[in-house]
């Protein structure tokens, strides 16, 4: 990834995924004279450490767009619909990493490895998706060139960071009042969270589904341009700060080899496998913390399916990086590469 | 259900199943002299609370089976197999909780509710089921008498005390390290499991399967005495002290109404149904915990599988309870139930 020419406004830079993006963006040595941190007027003048130096928060103002080529924006979709329309009046680039635009058929929906030239057809506004469809569509991607798939069918054991900063710190406040017999607050989510799951992500839909079950769906059609694919998910908040892990089924039209379904994840830019069970080796969240890599393990065929035309895999991803700020921040370079015109005011 | 006749000897008196035991007896108001609290030698003499008195904890001696009807065994595969050679020889009716028993030919492996004629077979020894394998066993007899099943997928997320009490330490003591940035002990688990989740439970087979997701599978064949359903499991601890929750997915071989699926769990003896997502309801491990029935909810169709012959559901139910010690209790009832002259001794 080489995006160190790009002015790039972080919108939401105090939240979970903001953070995450700067520190990406440290990590690269992007210069902090291309970087706007942008948040809420409440952390306006905040300092956020960045690598010798500190970036100043600042309020969202128009005329701050004059300074950037992009913005990648982790707010409300009230920010998001906003900004995005202000940035594309004066043609700098959106990333959104909110919800707001991803089903709109004028708005690509990329994860750079599995769909990186719907890039090409951006119209001021790119989304990348929910962070738990990311890491799925990249396995079913990586799999679908073995042999078509019929179906898949998904479990998924989410971290509280995917609510963002607030639950964290509910998590842990609980957590530690439990530990102490003490009274605890309830009020990000409908019930405790500490030491409990909740088989309840985002609102419920009269089909009796999440919107977050119905994010995975329909994003991962979208991205996969395949709406031929049957998959259903049951979502669940886990006691967990940060990765998304997931249960998987997959079934394909037809036979397969377990040693070319490894081989597929193994050689798939952007996925690690990490199987071995004869030395304990699978992924889990604290593992993938940190991690711009997927963790996928415990790949092995799915035993209720005949014909071995089924496997069953978990994975482990970052919620916070490569299940948002890393994909934003990748689109970005996919834009540069494939085409340097759409940074008009690059210099 | 009513044993209160039976002198019963729980052993592994002292572990998270046997306290769980002796809490129902308790609450049944069994009469104490009618209980023997067993445990290892280190125990011996350690007093537990019953009712408004104490029972004193006694390692076990041949002839303590004397006095006895019936043992509950919750202890190693060792302790199992040496008890219920003596407890057989004595003509004491062995309920071993333990996996050493439960895919043998001539020892009954029961769930009451499914089965329980079953019980009339035994030859001195009756398994009770793993604590995975009995909730979703409930849910698959009440939903076959819909329509014959083809395929079940399930995803677990296990509390800790299915390893045992010291797990549960394990968990806290992480927890407690974690939330003040100490360094913590990974003893029980091959990795931390405070905030983390493991896909690993029990000893992995040579299939990619582990023991714990392969009992799954034949356990529920050998109950339902049904071997053409085709089940696949993935086992995941999750950090939860007590409850095992499940994510379930059914094939059935026609169409099904959703209605019908939640009036045949409904009447289900055993499952409570908490499933009203307008009002955010439905299944949670803490509300799991302490309860004998298996609640059931998140209860739709599967959108991945055509014609409506899919349902999707989610269940919680507290493995030290109906996952071990309730059935293992409700087992002796049904023996009670069906052959008073089972039990010979009697008075």
């Amino acid at each position: 990834m080489d995006i160190s020419n790009l002015r790039i406004g972080i919108v939401g830079a105090t939240g979970a995924v903001g953070q995450v993006a700067l520190n990406i963006l440290e990590s690269y040595h992007h210069p902090i004279e291309k970087i706007e941190a942008i948040a809420s007027p409440k952390s306006h003048g905040k300092k956020i450490k960045y690598l010798d130096n500190y970036l100043t928060v600042k309020s969202f103002y128009n005329d701050i767009l004059n300074s950037l080529d992009a913005i990648i924006i982790s707010a409300t979709s009230d920010v998001s619909k906003e900004l995005a329309k202000i940035a594309k009046s004066r043609n700098v680039l959106v990333i959104d990493d909110g919800s707001t635009f991803r089903m709109d058929d004028t708005v690509p929906l990329v994860v750079p490895e599995v769909n990186g030239e719907d890039v090409e057809w951006h119209n001021g506004i790119i989304s990348t998706p929910n962070c738990t469809t990311t890491p799925l569509v990249m396995v079913i991607d990586s799999l679908r060139q073995i042999q078509k798939i019929n179906r898949v069918n998904v479990s998924t054991y989410q971290a509280v960071s995917g609510t963002g900063s607030l639950a964290r710190k509910e998590l842990i406040d609980q957590t530690k009042a439990m530990l102490s017999s003490q009274d605890y607050k309830v009020q990000i989510y409908p019930y405790p969270i500490g030491f409990n799951l909740l088989p309840h992500v985002d609102d419920f839909l009269t089909n009796g589904y999440t919107k977050e079950e119905m994010k995975m769906v329909n994003e991962s059609k979208k991205i996969l341009h395949d709406e031929s694919i049957s998959i259903s998910t049951t979502c669940v908040r886990v006691p967990v700060e940060i990765s998304h892990s997931e249960s998987v089924q997959i079934e394909f039209s037809g036979e397969v080899e377990i040693n070319d379904v490894v081989e597929n994840l193994r050689t798939y830019s952007g996925i690690e496998v990490v199987d071995n069970i004869t030395k304990n080796h699978y992924p889990t969240p604290l593992d993938s913390t940190d991690q711009d890599d997927v963790l996928v393990g415990r790949i092995r065929k799915d035993i209720s399916i005949n014909e071995s035309r089924g496997i069953s895999l978990w994975l482990s991803c970052d919620n916070l990086r490569k299940g948002a700020s890393l994909n934003a921040l990748q689109i970005l370079n996919e834009v540069k590469i494939r085409s340097s015109k759409t940074f008009s005011k690059i210099k």
